[in-house]
């Protein structure tokens, strides 16, 4: 992944600079540029929580340096123009497409932010290597600067994306012999049978078992086959 | 997409819940539900700004009423337990996965999320049919409260994720004709022509041009050889 940085320009409210410190650092981002940023107090740092060290060593800086520094400048815009005819700020991407886009780069690649009230201007938009986007909805398009942050930082931090070990065939089919040699110990009726191991094979299959529930499965098929045996 | 909606269990701070109120809005998302909710003042409803409606409608329940009447519940948690071996919160659907499992649900789906300062108890989460945990770094995990809700309802949004017209090839191929007809015209070397083409056309192609984009290229090369014919 390359060296991910947020650069907020001009933003008018402390706590949208402290609220953007905290999510970069949930996200596992650090590297925060201010650019004509208003006074950072109080508020900023409760914003920022536990992220006081994100807000402290923001680099304040200009446009320029951002700009001769960065492999890829990438503007975030919610001014979307959907005409294909004004370049300006077309094509866009979305920020599922910058993930894309960046994750072969090396080097530095910052994403702006503009400020509160009217985003990015038209210069700062025309400096920068991709447009980008988040889709939202056309009844209220304007999201709140740090739930920006928060969207970008989501998509872009590289944090694996929910593994858990599933149990695999070896281990979830004597789970299935259980369950068969189960329905004999309850006389179930042969005629049914193929079709109830059918019915049972695609609930567990969809429900993707871990390892641990295997085996409770299991424990809970000896307990009542314990129990039917005791009454014999 | 099924109707979801989003709840809030024991809010603590009136601005999360306003800022919850926008950000459920600037997603498409208007279903709002408070349980246990702190007083709502003019805080929440600057924090919801344009979403004042959202707020407004917000029904007030009980969890027990959210049970009854969804078809799917959904826990979120951040308190991530790894090992296998508590099933509470295991295993756990990221984001991602929940759009995956909930696009051909029909019926209601409710996302709850827990107090700012503790989550979810876990009698609220045993209750939930699916637990969603939103990768995070670990060295801050927690998320602010509307930050969490930003990141479902920009998975779970559905709305158009980037789709803006490209030239067809097509539209295309004439580009290139004409790109080799300007080379004719600057006395390209024939020897070096193949290749040159080829890497035109690695760099056009990979850039993804507009229809807008083809057609102003056109213009750029038609006028150039305005220019040489003139000299001529």
């Amino acid at each position: 992944m390359p060296n991910i940085e947020i650069v907020l320009v001009g933003p008018l409210y402390e706590g949208n600079v402290g609220s953007t410190a905290r999510v970069m650092k949930n996200f596992g981002l650090s590297h925060l540029v201010l650019i004509n940023s208003c006074p950072l107090g109080d508020y900023a740092f409760a914003c920022a929580s536990h992220a006081r060290d994100v807000l402290e060593q923001a680099d304040l800086c200009t446009l320029e340096e951002v700009y001769n520094r960065s492999t890829l400048t990438i503007a975030t815009t919610g001014e979307l123009n959907k005409s294909v005819c004004r370049s300006l700020r077309m094509p866009y991407y979305t920020p599922t497409e910058v993930r894309e886009l960046i994750k072969d780069v090396e080097g530095r690649v910052s994403i702006l932010f503009g400020r509160e009230n009217w985003g990015l201007n038209n210069e700062e938009v025309a400096q920068c290597d991709v447009v980008c986007t988040i889709p939202s909805s056309p009844d209220y398009p304007i999201l709140n600067l740090s739930h920006a942050v928060c969207v970008i930082c989501y998509e872009l931090s590289g944090l694996p994306r929910g593994t858990y070990t599933l149990a695999t065939h070896q281990e979830i089919d004597p789970l299935y012999s259980h369950l068969d040699s189960f329905l004999d110990k309850i006389d179930h009726p042969d005629f049914k049978r193929e079709n109830t191991m059918i019915l049972l094979r695609r609930i567990l299959g969809r429900t993707k078992l871990t390892i641990r529930e295997v085996s409770t499965l299991h424990g809970l098929l000896r307990r009542a086959e314990w129990h039917i045996d005791k009454k014999k």
